[in-house]
């Protein structure tokens, strides 16, 4: 994987790159990205909603946020509590971190990281920072697929990661 | 969303944008990405790994593939079909659509058709066409994890859309 890379294109967040027969995206000043799945005792996880200029619609999505992109030392973990209640307004007391997954290989470097929170509370509105406007969502896992494509049928895009919710859910179960 | 576009960098397959304070990449010359969650009838999902320079190292990910990349008008039903079979050896008899999904909207305008596949039988061995190499797994949903943190301590990145076949194995229960 020495190949020489080239540079097609950067811009402040992102940048264009070819090595080889390959080209991807990177994502520049950022060390991390950290998605959560925030599941509450009554089964419901809770989703954003915000506008997604690179789709051209708002999209669904599970929280996540960028780390080091403010502070280049921050701590993954803490910049995932930090983003889940800005966003969403709810803190929660369990965080284990699942897995880190790649979000689509064949086109950019980006990793996750995936917490599971437990304990939420809802402490503030959520809504996001200034530069955000973020709806937030509270959705029984039980409806999830069907609350999802009446969303996307109304001109919603979804994140296909939402649907690591169910695995997720189910994971506490799976380790006893 | 009609603010206007401008090309920070184009190569063969990507393309990277700005619009406003957004920055995103978008493939070119692509009609649409099909993913395909194969589930045998012993309960087990059939995994792919290859190498992905933008990661640096191999990664296991669910069958994916191009549409219109090759022959402009490819029905993604069709397309799917022929990439199971080139990637990984097996046919489908039950093809389900089973939601789209962006793959990451902070950075791409890449959407995904996922279909759930069963009645699978190996008919070859699968890897993929000529400029491809890449490995199958067929793994039980009940170690999927385990499996794959093995995996990933062995150096592998993982795709997180492979959790998504959890969920994908239970949906035909969901609707009876």
């Amino acid at each position: 994987m020495s190949e020489s890379e080239e540079s097609l294109g950067r811009g402040k967040w992102l940048e264009l790159v070819r090595q080889g027969r390959w080209e991807f995206v990177r994502r520049v000043n950022v060390s991390a990205v950290v998605a959560m799945i925030p599941i509450t005792d009554a089964g419901e996880v809770v989703l954003v909603e915000q506008a997604r200029p690179a789709l051209g619609r708002p999209c669904i999505e599970i929280p996540a946020g960028l780390v080091g992109d403010v502070e280049a030392d921050e701590d993954p973990l803490a910049a995932a509590k930090r983003e889940l209640e800005e966003e969403t307004g709810f803190t929660g007391s369990e965080w284990r971190e699942l897995f880190e997954g790649a979000a689509s290989g064949g086109l950019t470097s980006e990793t996750i990281r995936f917490y599971l929170v437990r304990g939420l509370e809802r402490v503030g509105p959520g809504g996001g920072d200034d530069s955000e406007d973020i709806t937030v969502h509270v959705v029984s896992l039980d409806d999830l697929h069907t609350w999802l494509q009446s969303k996307a049928a109304d001109g919603r895009a979804i994140d296909a990661k939402v649907y690591i919710a169910p695995w997720a859910a189910g994971y506490k179960a799976q380790i006893g």
